[in-house]
């Protein structure tokens, strides 16, 4: 069945959302979040303010958005083939998965495309509590639970002790990671989160 | 030996020195990090801009010093009797040690005369690598070597893995607590931060 080439109407509005979208990134990045006004992303984007407060009710929901279409971008990229939801490969190597995937944060995390606006709305979020609160349960919270999944599911295998919480758990390799990028701590490679799993999984205490 | 009054110099001096702190740590907490200035502390502490600029050479400066002032008082505070040098206490349990050192920091990161500033502190620091660094060399990275001494003692007395680097092991029960902190990704209790030193010791991996 060959599919019908999208009305007009929709590419004219997928591409001005696409400009939105940049717009509202390239301006929180370079200004701030206070000093990002939904008038600025308009004229950056080249489209009426109306256009934007059809589809989205605040800055906040239109930075959030334009941010989380970046992240999802990442995602795809990153995704390993033999996962449909871009979430965290099962390929029975509980350690090797995790590194997988913290490595291929690194990558994310380090992107300048991805860290100016990334550190302006965590600045954000730090001082807001409200807008922290969007930031955790459309952003964090969902990204979060992908590592509760692969925990509980290495419980099952018998890989991960049982009486652990996975929610708290998942924090012990990627909370690390988190501060080192937000509080710029300590330096960040590929060998640190390499060391963080082995620590979470085998524990600091001797066998 | 009877230790002299101090003269009225110094005694007006540290009464300035102090409402300095106390009006830089409001100006902070209730404005933000941007938008406090110099001018706006003196004219809060009722001090000559001149005063603050003989003592101080910006206002980040001056809010580090305020911040680590606040800090130390904190440390002071919660410091085990044992301990002169408001480090962790060693008594040769590491667990209940670390215990103990998390709990006062849930304590301090919740008490709202610490929270405020911190958090605009904190957020000026994610956006800008410059002050971040001064908050790390003068604030966070000594605060975190104290966890660096500790984890040293307890492998040399053989409670902790002699391959782990302890500049990173720390980070496994330190960096959840400061994230769900900055970025408020879940609650904060004693409950919590116990799980943190019992996974982090003893490893998610079964035994």
């Amino acid at each position: 069945m060959v599919q019908k080439p999208a009305p007009d109407s929709t590419r004219r509005s997928e591409k001005s959302r696409r400009a939105i979208y940049d717009a509202a990134l390239t301006l929180v990045a370079e200004a701030g979040y206070a000093k990002t006004t939904i008038e600025g992303i308009a004229a950056r984007a080249g489209v009426g303010k109306q256009t934007i407060y059809r589809w989205w009710s605040s800055k906040a929901d239109v930075l959030l958005e334009a941010f989380l279409d970046l992240s999802g971008q990442y995602a795809e990229a990153v995704a390993a083939p033999e996962e449909s939801q871009y979430g965290i490969p099962d390929t029975g190597d509980l350690a090797a998965d995790l590194r997988y995937v913290l490595r291929a944060t690194v990558d994310e995390i380090m992107d300048p495309r991805f860290e100016a606006p990334a550190r302006a709305l965590s600045a954000e979020g730090v001082v807001s509590e409200q807008f922290a609160q969007q930031v955790v349960s459309r952003l964090l919270e969902p990204q979060l639970q992908l590592y509760v999944q692969r925990l509980k599911a290495a419980q099952d295998a018998g890989d991960v002790r049982r009486d652990i919480d996975p929610r708290i758990a998942l924090e012990l390799f990627v909370s690390p990671l988190a501060q080192r990028w937000l509080q710029r701590t300590g330096p960040i490679s590929y060998a640190y989160t390499d060391a963080l799993v082995d620590y979470a999984l085998n524990g600091l205490a001797p066998r």
